[in-house]
Protein backbone atom coordinates (compact mmCIF):
# COMPACT_ATOMS: atom_id res chain seq x y z
CA UNK A 1 0.00 0.00 0.00
CA UNK A 2 1.21 3.08 -0.97
CA UNK A 3 1.34 6.74 0.71
CA UNK A 4 -1.68 8.32 0.97
CA UNK A 5 -1.49 11.54 0.22
CA UNK A 6 -5.05 13.31 -0.46
CA UNK A 7 -7.50 12.71 1.43
CA UNK A 8 -11.13 14.29 1.57
CA UNK A 9 -13.66 14.40 4.66
CA UNK A 10 -16.94 14.59 2.98
CA UNK A 11 -20.38 15.67 5.22
CA UNK A 12 -23.81 16.14 4.77
CA UNK A 13 -24.59 13.25 2.02
CA UNK A 14 -27.69 13.16 3.17
CA UNK A 15 -29.27 16.55 3.94
CA UNK A 16 -30.77 15.70 7.38
CA UNK A 17 -27.83 13.49 8.67
CA UNK A 18 -26.51 16.64 11.02
CA UNK A 19 -23.54 15.46 12.31
CA UNK A 20 -20.87 15.30 9.66
CA UNK A 21 -22.69 18.95 8.70
CA UNK A 22 -22.10 20.31 11.85
CA UNK A 23 -18.65 19.14 12.28
CA UNK A 24 -17.67 20.23 8.74
CA UNK A 25 -18.84 24.04 10.40
CA UNK A 26 -16.11 23.07 13.09
CA UNK A 27 -13.25 22.17 11.17
CA UNK A 28 -13.65 25.30 8.82
CA UNK A 29 -12.90 27.01 11.67
CA UNK A 30 -9.95 24.64 12.78
CA UNK A 31 -8.88 23.34 10.08
CA UNK A 32 -5.90 21.73 12.04
CA UNK A 33 -7.97 19.22 13.54
CA UNK A 34 -8.45 17.60 10.42
CA UNK A 35 -4.75 18.36 9.26
CA UNK A 36 -1.56 16.00 9.56
CA UNK A 37 1.60 16.48 8.17
CA UNK A 38 1.81 13.68 5.56
CA UNK A 39 -0.82 14.53 3.43
CA UNK A 40 -3.82 17.27 2.47
CA UNK A 41 -7.35 17.31 3.67
CA UNK A 42 -9.75 19.20 1.47
CA UNK A 43 -13.75 19.34 3.26
CA UNK A 44 -16.71 18.32 0.92
CA UNK A 45 -20.09 19.74 1.82
CA UNK A 46 -21.68 17.00 -0.69
CA UNK A 47 -25.69 17.97 -0.50
CA UNK A 48 -26.23 21.38 0.54
CA UNK A 49 -29.52 21.94 -1.00
CA UNK A 50 -31.01 18.88 0.51
CA UNK A 51 -29.78 20.41 4.26
CA UNK A 52 -31.14 23.32 2.86
CA UNK A 53 -34.72 21.04 2.26
CA UNK A 54 -33.48 19.47 5.47
CA UNK A 55 -34.08 16.06 3.73
CA UNK A 56 -32.15 13.84 3.13
CA UNK A 57 -32.44 14.28 -0.85
CA UNK A 58 -34.34 16.38 -3.46
CA UNK A 59 -34.84 13.77 -5.94
CA UNK A 60 -32.74 10.65 -5.38
CA UNK A 61 -30.11 9.38 -2.96
CA UNK A 62 -27.06 10.37 -3.18
CA UNK A 63 -25.37 7.89 -2.12
CA UNK A 64 -26.49 5.62 -4.46
CA UNK A 65 -25.25 7.52 -7.59
CA UNK A 66 -21.71 6.72 -7.73
CA UNK A 67 -21.32 3.40 -10.10
CA UNK A 68 -19.28 4.10 -12.87
CA UNK A 69 -22.18 3.28 -15.61
CA UNK A 70 -24.22 6.15 -14.00
CA UNK A 71 -21.29 8.79 -13.59
CA UNK A 72 -21.18 8.45 -17.31
CA UNK A 73 -24.39 8.02 -18.24
CA UNK A 74 -25.32 12.29 -19.12
CA UNK A 75 -29.03 11.41 -19.08
CA UNK A 76 -28.88 11.15 -15.20
CA UNK A 77 -29.40 14.59 -14.86
CA UNK A 78 -31.76 15.65 -11.59
CA UNK A 79 -29.96 17.20 -8.93
CA UNK A 80 -28.24 14.25 -7.02
CA UNK A 81 -27.27 12.60 -10.55
CA UNK A 82 -25.78 16.21 -11.14
CA UNK A 83 -24.16 16.22 -7.92
CA UNK A 84 -22.85 12.96 -8.05
CA UNK A 85 -20.99 13.77 -11.45
CA UNK A 86 -19.75 17.75 -10.23
CA UNK A 87 -18.44 15.60 -6.87
CA UNK A 88 -16.68 13.13 -9.40
CA UNK A 89 -15.04 15.41 -11.50
CA UNK A 90 -14.02 16.80 -8.13
CA UNK A 91 -12.34 14.29 -6.01
CA UNK A 92 -12.42 11.87 -8.98
CA UNK A 93 -12.92 10.78 -11.59
CA UNK A 94 -13.49 7.45 -10.43
CA UNK A 95 -11.22 4.87 -11.44
CA UNK A 96 -8.21 7.51 -12.03
CA UNK A 97 -9.16 9.52 -8.98
CA UNK A 98 -6.62 12.64 -7.63
CA UNK A 99 -8.84 11.50 -3.87
CA UNK A 100 -6.36 8.81 -2.76
CA UNK A 101 -9.22 8.28 0.69
CA UNK A 102 -12.17 9.81 0.94
CA UNK A 103 -14.25 9.52 4.77
CA UNK A 104 -17.72 9.73 4.11
CA UNK A 105 -19.57 10.77 7.47
CA UNK A 106 -22.75 9.34 7.98
CA UNK A 107 -25.61 9.09 10.92
CA UNK A 108 -28.05 6.72 11.26
CA UNK A 109 -31.49 6.40 13.23
CA UNK A 110 -30.26 2.30 14.15
CA UNK A 111 -28.64 1.91 17.49
CA UNK A 112 -25.11 1.34 15.59
CA UNK A 113 -22.65 3.41 17.62
CA UNK A 114 -19.66 4.03 16.20
CA UNK A 115 -19.52 2.27 13.51
CA UNK A 116 -16.62 2.16 10.66
CA UNK A 117 -17.99 0.56 7.30
CA UNK A 118 -14.72 -0.42 5.33
CA UNK A 119 -15.52 -1.10 1.56
CA UNK A 120 -12.43 -3.24 1.28
CA UNK A 121 -10.61 -6.16 2.87
CA UNK A 122 -7.14 -5.48 2.06
CA UNK A 123 -4.26 -4.99 4.42
CA UNK A 124 -4.41 -1.41 4.82
CA UNK A 125 -8.35 -1.67 5.62
CA UNK A 126 -7.82 -4.43 7.81
CA UNK A 127 -5.05 -2.33 10.30
CA UNK A 128 -7.40 0.58 9.95
CA UNK A 129 -9.75 -1.38 11.97
CA UNK A 130 -7.49 -2.47 14.41
CA UNK A 131 -6.27 1.00 14.85
CA UNK A 132 -9.48 2.11 15.27
CA UNK A 133 -10.97 -0.74 17.77
CA UNK A 134 -7.47 0.06 19.66
CA UNK A 135 -8.32 3.36 19.83
CA UNK A 136 -11.74 3.21 20.78
CA UNK A 137 -12.68 -0.11 21.91
CA UNK A 138 -16.71 0.67 21.55
CA UNK A 139 -15.94 1.25 17.61
CA UNK A 140 -17.98 -1.68 15.35
CA UNK A 141 -15.97 -2.64 12.01
CA UNK A 142 -18.20 -3.93 9.01
CA UNK A 143 -16.72 -4.72 5.96
CA UNK A 144 -19.22 -4.08 2.55
CA UNK A 145 -16.83 -5.79 0.94
CA UNK A 146 -19.09 -8.08 -1.46
CA UNK A 147 -18.38 -6.37 -4.49
CA UNK A 148 -14.92 -4.39 -5.32
CA UNK A 149 -14.58 -0.92 -4.50
CA UNK A 150 -15.09 0.27 -7.94
CA UNK A 151 -18.57 -1.59 -8.21
CA UNK A 152 -19.83 -0.01 -5.04
CA UNK A 153 -22.50 2.76 -5.57
CA UNK A 154 -21.67 4.69 -2.15
CA UNK A 155 -19.60 8.26 -2.69
CA UNK A 156 -16.83 7.17 -0.77
CA UNK A 157 -15.85 4.30 -3.60
CA UNK A 158 -14.96 7.38 -5.97
CA UNK A 159 -11.42 6.75 -3.90
CA UNK A 160 -9.36 3.57 -4.31
CA UNK A 161 -10.09 3.63 -0.41
CA UNK A 162 -13.32 4.59 0.83
CA UNK A 163 -14.65 4.40 3.60
CA UNK A 164 -17.85 5.30 5.49
CA UNK A 165 -18.12 6.66 9.15
CA UNK A 166 -22.26 5.60 10.32
CA UNK A 167 -23.16 6.81 13.85
CA UNK A 168 -26.06 5.95 15.80
CA UNK A 169 -28.97 6.56 17.07
CA UNK A 170 -29.81 9.82 15.86
CA UNK A 171 -33.12 10.72 14.61
CA UNK A 172 -32.79 12.55 11.50
CA UNK A 173 -32.35 16.43 11.77
CA UNK A 174 -31.37 16.47 15.05
CA UNK A 175 -28.00 17.13 16.68
CA UNK A 176 -26.98 14.46 19.75
CA UNK A 177 -23.53 15.64 21.80
CA UNK A 178 -22.87 11.79 22.25
CA UNK A 179 -23.18 10.88 18.62
CA UNK A 180 -21.08 14.49 17.33
CA UNK A 181 -18.31 13.19 19.51
CA UNK A 182 -18.11 9.96 18.45
CA UNK A 183 -17.84 10.70 14.69
CA UNK A 184 -15.23 13.61 15.76
CA UNK A 185 -13.38 10.88 17.98
CA UNK A 186 -13.72 8.13 14.90
CA UNK A 187 -12.56 10.51 11.95
CA UNK A 188 -9.74 11.80 13.97
CA UNK A 189 -8.64 7.89 14.43
CA UNK A 190 -8.83 7.43 11.04
CA UNK A 191 -6.51 10.14 10.28
CA UNK A 192 -4.23 9.75 12.87
CA UNK A 193 -3.88 5.89 10.95
CA UNK A 194 -3.29 7.25 7.81
CA UNK A 195 -0.60 9.74 9.14
CA UNK A 196 1.17 6.85 10.96
CA UNK A 197 0.76 4.93 7.46
CA UNK A 198 2.56 7.24 5.78
CA UNK A 199 5.27 7.61 8.48
CA UNK A 200 5.73 4.22 8.63
CA UNK A 201 4.87 4.90 12.28
CA UNK A 202 2.15 2.14 13.19
CA UNK A 203 1.91 1.08 17.11
CA UNK A 204 2.15 -2.56 17.64
CA UNK A 205 -1.71 -3.73 16.37
CA UNK A 206 -3.73 -6.62 18.28
CA UNK A 207 -3.08 -9.62 16.33
CA UNK A 208 -6.73 -10.41 15.73
CA UNK A 209 -10.39 -8.43 16.45
CA UNK A 210 -13.75 -8.97 16.08
CA UNK A 211 -15.49 -7.37 12.94
CA UNK A 212 -18.98 -8.15 10.83
CA UNK A 213 -19.14 -8.94 7.28
CA UNK A 214 -22.66 -7.63 5.18
CA UNK A 215 -24.80 -10.83 3.94
CA UNK A 216 -27.76 -9.66 2.60
CA UNK A 217 -30.64 -6.55 3.61
CA UNK A 218 -34.12 -7.82 4.47
CA UNK A 219 -37.41 -6.15 4.04
CA UNK A 220 -39.93 -4.89 5.98
CA UNK A 221 -43.16 -7.66 5.73
CA UNK A 222 -45.72 -6.83 2.50
CA UNK A 223 -49.42 -8.30 2.37
CA UNK A 224 -50.52 -9.65 -0.86
CA UNK A 225 -51.09 -6.04 -2.36
CA UNK A 226 -47.41 -4.66 -1.69
CA UNK A 227 -48.88 -2.88 1.50
CA UNK A 228 -46.39 -2.78 4.35
CA UNK A 229 -48.30 -5.32 6.74
CA UNK A 230 -45.68 -5.47 10.10
CA UNK A 231 -42.57 -4.05 11.52
CA UNK A 232 -39.22 -4.72 13.36
CA UNK A 233 -39.94 -6.93 15.96
CA UNK A 234 -39.28 -5.18 19.70
CA UNK A 235 -36.95 -7.95 20.72
CA UNK A 236 -34.73 -7.08 17.52
CA UNK A 237 -35.10 -3.21 18.05
CA UNK A 238 -31.92 -1.71 19.00
CA UNK A 239 -30.40 -4.37 19.28
CA UNK A 240 -27.83 -3.68 16.46
CA UNK A 241 -24.63 -6.34 16.41
CA UNK A 242 -26.45 -8.67 18.52
CA UNK A 243 -26.86 -12.31 17.40
CA UNK A 244 -30.18 -13.08 15.62
CA UNK A 245 -30.73 -17.41 14.82
CA UNK A 246 -33.25 -19.17 13.12
CA UNK A 247 -36.60 -19.59 15.08
CA UNK A 248 -36.39 -15.82 16.86
CA UNK A 249 -39.05 -13.59 16.23
CA UNK A 250 -37.99 -10.69 13.89
CA UNK A 251 -41.37 -9.13 12.67
CA UNK A 252 -44.31 -8.58 14.25
CA UNK A 253 -47.78 -7.96 11.64
CA UNK A 254 -50.13 -5.29 12.63
CA UNK A 255 -52.93 -7.91 13.70
CA UNK A 256 -50.47 -8.98 16.04
CA UNK A 257 -48.90 -12.60 14.39
CA UNK A 258 -45.66 -12.73 14.92
CA UNK A 259 -42.55 -13.21 11.68
CA UNK A 260 -39.61 -15.68 12.86
CA UNK A 261 -36.12 -15.76 10.82
CA UNK A 262 -35.53 -18.96 9.30
CA UNK A 263 -31.73 -17.85 8.10
CA UNK A 264 -29.25 -20.66 7.99
CA UNK A 265 -26.66 -19.08 10.03
CA UNK A 266 -25.90 -16.95 13.36
CA UNK A 267 -26.50 -13.35 11.63
CA UNK A 268 -26.04 -10.01 13.46
CA UNK A 269 -28.81 -7.43 12.11
CA UNK A 270 -27.55 -3.87 12.08
CA UNK A 271 -29.05 -0.82 10.28
CA UNK A 272 -32.21 -1.97 12.23
CA UNK A 273 -35.35 0.11 11.32
CA UNK A 274 -33.37 2.70 9.99
CA UNK A 275 -36.01 5.37 9.23
CA UNK A 276 -34.65 6.41 5.42
CA UNK A 277 -34.71 2.51 4.27
CA UNK A 278 -38.89 2.88 4.29
CA UNK A 279 -38.53 4.71 0.78
CA UNK A 280 -37.72 0.82 -0.46
CA UNK A 281 -39.13 -0.73 2.68
CA UNK A 282 -36.17 -2.33 3.69
CA UNK A 283 -36.03 -3.21 7.69
CA UNK A 284 -32.54 -4.35 8.43
CA UNK A 285 -28.99 -5.35 6.61
CA UNK A 286 -27.65 -8.81 8.09
CA UNK A 287 -24.27 -9.71 8.62
CA UNK A 288 -21.84 -12.51 9.77
CA UNK A 289 -19.43 -11.96 12.37
CA UNK A 290 -15.78 -12.59 11.45
CA UNK A 291 -12.25 -12.79 13.56
CA UNK A 292 -9.98 -10.43 11.49
CA UNK A 293 -6.29 -12.07 11.42
CA UNK A 294 -3.48 -9.29 10.74
CA UNK B 1 -68.68 17.13 34.74
CA UNK B 2 -71.81 15.72 32.34
CA UNK B 3 -71.62 12.31 30.84
CA UNK B 4 -69.01 12.79 27.54
CA UNK B 5 -71.50 11.05 24.06
CA UNK B 6 -68.87 11.77 21.63
CA UNK B 7 -64.92 11.45 21.41
CA UNK B 8 -62.72 11.91 18.21
CA UNK B 9 -59.24 9.65 17.79
CA UNK B 10 -56.78 11.62 15.68
CA UNK B 11 -53.66 10.81 14.44
CA UNK B 12 -51.66 11.82 11.65
CA UNK B 13 -51.79 15.19 12.73
CA UNK B 14 -47.98 15.24 12.00
CA UNK B 15 -47.23 13.79 9.02
CA UNK B 16 -44.46 11.34 10.09
CA UNK B 17 -45.85 10.72 13.42
CA UNK B 18 -46.35 7.26 12.23
CA UNK B 19 -47.83 5.44 15.27
CA UNK B 20 -51.28 7.23 15.26
CA UNK B 21 -51.42 6.98 11.52
CA UNK B 22 -50.75 2.86 12.02
CA UNK B 23 -53.09 2.69 14.40
CA UNK B 24 -56.04 4.21 12.75
CA UNK B 25 -55.24 1.90 9.81
CA UNK B 26 -56.08 -0.72 12.48
CA UNK B 27 -58.73 0.33 14.14
CA UNK B 28 -60.21 0.80 10.41
CA UNK B 29 -60.18 -2.88 10.33
CA UNK B 30 -61.90 -3.58 13.64
CA UNK B 31 -63.43 -0.25 14.86
CA UNK B 32 -64.55 -2.26 17.79
CA UNK B 33 -60.97 -1.67 19.61
CA UNK B 34 -62.04 1.81 20.03
CA UNK B 35 -65.78 1.63 20.39
CA UNK B 36 -67.39 1.50 23.98
CA UNK B 37 -71.28 1.27 24.78
CA UNK B 38 -71.78 4.68 26.26
CA UNK B 39 -70.34 6.81 23.35
CA UNK B 40 -69.91 7.23 19.87
CA UNK B 41 -65.97 7.38 18.60
CA UNK B 42 -64.98 8.02 15.22
CA UNK B 43 -61.66 8.65 13.46
CA UNK B 44 -59.61 11.34 12.16
CA UNK B 45 -56.87 11.00 9.87
CA UNK B 46 -55.73 14.86 10.17
CA UNK B 47 -52.83 15.53 7.96
CA UNK B 48 -52.90 13.66 5.11
CA UNK B 49 -51.39 15.42 2.37
CA UNK B 50 -48.21 15.52 4.90
CA UNK B 51 -48.40 11.88 5.45
CA UNK B 52 -47.96 11.31 1.76
CA UNK B 53 -45.15 13.42 1.53
CA UNK B 54 -43.45 11.43 4.30
CA UNK B 55 -43.49 15.23 6.28
CA UNK B 56 -44.55 16.99 9.45
CA UNK B 57 -46.21 19.16 7.29
CA UNK B 58 -46.79 20.81 3.93
CA UNK B 59 -46.62 24.52 4.66
CA UNK B 60 -47.51 24.95 8.49
CA UNK B 61 -47.75 23.06 11.52
CA UNK B 62 -51.13 21.69 11.41
CA UNK B 63 -51.24 21.51 15.43
CA UNK B 64 -50.67 25.04 16.08
CA UNK B 65 -53.54 26.34 13.66
CA UNK B 66 -56.63 26.15 16.43
CA UNK B 67 -56.68 29.73 17.28
CA UNK B 68 -60.44 31.27 17.41
CA UNK B 69 -59.03 34.00 16.00
CA UNK B 70 -57.04 32.08 13.26
CA UNK B 71 -60.04 29.70 12.34
CA UNK B 72 -62.52 32.64 11.89
CA UNK B 73 -59.63 34.43 9.52
CA UNK B 74 -60.60 33.14 5.83
CA UNK B 75 -57.27 34.89 4.78
CA UNK B 76 -55.23 32.16 6.37
CA UNK B 77 -55.57 29.68 3.64
CA UNK B 78 -52.63 27.61 3.21
CA UNK B 79 -52.94 23.67 3.39
CA UNK B 80 -52.94 23.28 7.20
CA UNK B 81 -54.72 26.15 7.82
CA UNK B 82 -57.62 25.22 5.73
CA UNK B 83 -57.29 21.42 7.00
CA UNK B 84 -57.71 23.42 10.52
CA UNK B 85 -61.06 24.52 9.55
CA UNK B 86 -62.10 21.52 7.60
CA UNK B 87 -61.58 19.61 10.69
CA UNK B 88 -62.64 22.18 13.41
CA UNK B 89 -66.01 22.21 10.89
CA UNK B 90 -65.96 18.43 11.18
CA UNK B 91 -65.33 18.21 14.61
CA UNK B 92 -66.47 21.57 16.14
CA UNK B 93 -66.57 24.18 15.86
CA UNK B 94 -64.61 25.44 18.83
CA UNK B 95 -66.03 26.78 21.62
CA UNK B 96 -69.78 25.23 20.81
CA UNK B 97 -68.37 21.61 19.59
CA UNK B 98 -70.25 18.36 18.40
CA UNK B 99 -67.46 16.74 19.55
CA UNK B 100 -67.40 16.07 23.63
CA UNK B 101 -63.88 14.82 23.98
CA UNK B 102 -60.87 15.12 21.64
CA UNK B 103 -57.54 12.29 21.91
CA UNK B 104 -54.80 13.37 19.62
CA UNK B 105 -52.00 11.02 18.79
CA UNK B 106 -48.80 12.06 18.83
CA UNK B 107 -44.39 10.61 18.63
CA UNK B 108 -41.91 12.60 19.86
CA UNK B 109 -38.19 12.22 19.10
CA UNK B 110 -37.29 12.49 22.96
CA UNK B 111 -37.02 10.06 25.58
CA UNK B 112 -40.63 11.12 27.05
CA UNK B 113 -42.04 7.52 27.53
CA UNK B 114 -45.71 7.37 27.42
CA UNK B 115 -47.33 10.72 27.93
CA UNK B 116 -50.40 12.37 28.50
CA UNK B 117 -50.60 16.12 28.22
CA UNK B 118 -53.92 17.47 29.51
CA UNK B 119 -54.90 20.58 28.47
CA UNK B 120 -56.76 21.21 31.77
CA UNK B 121 -56.74 20.40 35.53
CA UNK B 122 -60.72 20.10 36.30
CA UNK B 123 -61.80 16.98 38.37
CA UNK B 124 -62.62 14.68 35.14
CA UNK B 125 -59.05 15.43 33.92
CA UNK B 126 -57.01 14.91 37.27
CA UNK B 127 -59.03 11.74 37.90
CA UNK B 128 -58.22 10.63 34.06
CA UNK B 129 -54.76 11.12 35.18
CA UNK B 130 -55.02 8.93 37.91
CA UNK B 131 -57.00 6.61 36.26
CA UNK B 132 -54.06 5.63 33.51
CA UNK B 133 -51.40 5.83 35.60
CA UNK B 134 -52.90 3.04 38.19
CA UNK B 135 -53.58 1.05 34.51
CA UNK B 136 -50.03 2.28 32.90
CA UNK B 137 -47.35 2.71 35.76
CA UNK B 138 -44.80 4.03 33.49
CA UNK B 139 -46.92 6.71 32.03
CA UNK B 140 -46.27 10.10 32.46
CA UNK B 141 -49.19 13.66 33.33
CA UNK B 142 -48.23 16.71 31.87
CA UNK B 143 -50.88 19.68 32.48
CA UNK B 144 -50.43 22.15 30.06
CA UNK B 145 -53.03 24.01 31.53
CA UNK B 146 -51.48 27.68 31.46
CA UNK B 147 -54.10 28.88 29.46
CA UNK B 148 -57.58 28.23 29.17
CA UNK B 149 -58.22 25.41 26.40
CA UNK B 150 -59.91 27.09 24.22
CA UNK B 151 -56.85 29.54 24.14
CA UNK B 152 -54.62 26.53 23.40
CA UNK B 153 -53.79 26.31 19.77
CA UNK B 154 -53.54 22.50 19.77
CA UNK B 155 -56.12 20.61 17.02
CA UNK B 156 -57.65 18.66 20.83
CA UNK B 157 -58.81 22.57 21.77
CA UNK B 158 -61.27 22.40 19.43
CA UNK B 159 -63.42 20.20 21.90
CA UNK B 160 -64.10 21.19 25.80
CA UNK B 161 -61.97 18.25 26.85
CA UNK B 162 -58.78 17.64 24.95
CA UNK B 163 -56.03 15.11 25.75
CA UNK B 164 -52.76 14.72 23.76
CA UNK B 165 -50.90 10.87 23.64
CA UNK B 166 -47.50 11.82 23.37
CA UNK B 167 -45.05 8.65 22.97
CA UNK B 168 -41.57 8.36 22.61
CA UNK B 169 -38.38 8.25 22.00
CA UNK B 170 -39.21 7.48 17.95
CA UNK B 171 -37.34 8.92 15.03
CA UNK B 172 -39.58 10.57 12.54
CA UNK B 173 -40.80 8.21 9.39
CA UNK B 174 -40.13 5.15 11.81
CA UNK B 175 -42.57 2.78 13.69
CA UNK B 176 -40.91 1.51 16.59
CA UNK B 177 -43.42 -1.51 18.15
CA UNK B 178 -42.90 -0.87 21.72
CA UNK B 179 -43.68 2.75 21.36
CA UNK B 180 -46.66 1.51 18.68
CA UNK B 181 -47.63 -0.66 21.80
CA UNK B 182 -47.83 2.16 24.18
CA UNK B 183 -49.74 4.44 22.30
CA UNK B 184 -52.65 1.78 21.65
CA UNK B 185 -52.76 0.80 25.31
CA UNK B 186 -52.84 4.18 26.87
CA UNK B 187 -55.36 4.92 23.83
CA UNK B 188 -57.57 1.89 25.60
CA UNK B 189 -57.11 3.24 29.52
CA UNK B 190 -57.95 6.72 28.30
CA UNK B 191 -61.75 5.31 26.17
CA UNK B 192 -61.75 3.07 29.28
CA UNK B 193 -61.86 5.95 31.91
CA UNK B 194 -64.39 7.53 29.63
CA UNK B 195 -66.61 4.54 30.04
CA UNK B 196 -66.29 4.09 33.18
CA UNK B 197 -67.17 8.03 34.03
CA UNK B 198 -69.97 7.88 32.19
CA UNK B 199 -71.24 4.69 33.98
CA UNK B 200 -70.49 5.84 37.27
CA UNK B 201 -68.45 2.70 37.59
CA UNK B 202 -64.93 4.29 38.40
CA UNK B 203 -62.78 2.12 40.65
CA UNK B 204 -61.12 3.48 43.80
CA UNK B 205 -58.33 5.72 42.43
CA UNK B 206 -55.49 6.53 44.45
CA UNK B 207 -55.43 9.59 46.90
CA UNK B 208 -52.76 11.88 44.95
CA UNK B 209 -50.43 11.08 42.22
CA UNK B 210 -46.99 12.73 40.56
CA UNK B 211 -47.21 14.92 37.62
CA UNK B 212 -45.88 17.67 35.70
CA UNK B 213 -47.02 21.57 35.10
CA UNK B 214 -45.53 23.38 32.04
CA UNK B 215 -43.68 26.38 32.71
CA UNK B 216 -41.32 27.38 29.95
CA UNK B 217 -39.72 26.67 26.66
CA UNK B 218 -35.99 27.05 26.50
CA UNK B 219 -34.15 28.15 22.97
CA UNK B 220 -30.69 26.52 21.39
CA UNK B 221 -28.10 28.80 21.67
CA UNK B 222 -27.57 31.22 19.22
CA UNK B 223 -24.36 33.75 18.36
CA UNK B 224 -24.59 37.35 17.40
CA UNK B 225 -26.10 36.66 13.84
CA UNK B 226 -28.62 34.13 15.46
CA UNK B 227 -27.38 31.30 13.86
CA UNK B 228 -27.15 27.57 15.79
CA UNK B 229 -23.89 27.78 18.26
CA UNK B 230 -24.63 25.17 20.25
CA UNK B 231 -26.52 21.59 21.04
CA UNK B 232 -28.18 20.18 24.29
CA UNK B 233 -25.93 19.30 26.72
CA UNK B 234 -25.16 15.06 26.63
CA UNK B 235 -25.99 15.14 30.51
CA UNK B 236 -29.64 16.13 29.63
CA UNK B 237 -29.86 14.05 26.32
CA UNK B 238 -32.56 11.48 26.96
CA UNK B 239 -33.29 12.87 30.43
CA UNK B 240 -36.43 13.60 29.68
CA UNK B 241 -38.77 14.32 33.35
CA UNK B 242 -35.32 14.09 35.33
CA UNK B 243 -34.50 17.18 37.52
CA UNK B 244 -32.27 20.43 36.83
CA UNK B 245 -30.97 22.11 39.28
CA UNK B 246 -29.57 25.96 38.55
CA UNK B 247 -25.52 25.45 37.54
CA UNK B 248 -26.24 21.97 35.90
CA UNK B 249 -24.77 22.19 32.45
CA UNK B 250 -27.45 22.13 30.24
CA UNK B 251 -25.96 23.29 26.64
CA UNK B 252 -22.75 22.51 24.96
CA UNK B 253 -21.81 25.17 22.53
CA UNK B 254 -19.55 24.14 19.19
CA UNK B 255 -16.42 25.50 20.47
CA UNK B 256 -16.54 23.16 23.45
CA UNK B 257 -18.18 25.69 25.64
CA UNK B 258 -20.52 24.55 28.78
CA UNK B 259 -23.62 26.81 29.57
CA UNK B 260 -25.17 26.09 32.58
CA UNK B 261 -28.69 26.37 33.75
CA UNK B 262 -29.98 29.41 35.88
CA UNK B 263 -33.07 29.16 36.59
CA UNK B 264 -34.38 29.45 40.53
CA UNK B 265 -36.63 26.32 40.54
CA UNK B 266 -36.27 22.38 40.26
CA UNK B 267 -37.06 22.46 36.56
CA UNK B 268 -38.29 18.92 34.79
CA UNK B 269 -36.94 19.26 30.91
CA UNK B 270 -39.10 16.97 28.69
CA UNK B 271 -39.28 17.52 24.56
CA UNK B 272 -35.38 17.66 24.85
CA UNK B 273 -34.20 17.88 21.64
CA UNK B 274 -37.33 17.26 19.64
CA UNK B 275 -36.28 17.14 15.95
CA UNK B 276 -39.30 19.10 15.08
CA UNK B 277 -38.67 22.16 17.12
CA UNK B 278 -35.40 22.46 15.46
CA UNK B 279 -37.35 24.67 12.46
CA UNK B 280 -38.29 27.06 15.91
CA UNK B 281 -34.43 26.54 17.58
CA UNK B 282 -36.34 25.27 20.40
CA UNK B 283 -34.18 22.88 22.81
CA UNK B 284 -36.60 21.58 25.24
CA UNK B 285 -39.89 22.39 27.72
CA UNK B 286 -39.25 22.94 31.10
CA UNK B 287 -42.20 21.95 33.49
CA UNK B 288 -42.34 21.90 37.45
CA UNK B 289 -43.49 18.24 39.25
CA UNK B 290 -46.37 18.19 41.41
CA UNK B 291 -48.91 16.39 43.87
CA UNK B 292 -52.19 15.97 42.24
CA UNK B 293 -54.33 15.40 44.66
CA UNK B 294 -58.15 14.17 44.09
Amino acid sequence: MNKINTVAVVGGTHGNEFSGIYLLRKWKKNAQLISRSSFATQMVFANPKAHEENKRYIDCDLNRQFLLADLDDQDLANYEQSRAKAINNQLGPKGNAKTDLIIDLHNTTSNMGPSLILLQSDDFNRKMGAYVKSCMPSAVVVFEDQVPVEEHFFLSSISPNGVIVEIGPQPQSVIRQDVLDWMEEMTRHILDYIELHNTNALPQLPASYEAFKYTETLKLPEDENGERAGMVHKNIQDNDFKPLHSGDPIFTLFDGKEVCWEGDYEAYPHFINEAAYYDNNLAMSLGRKLLIEL
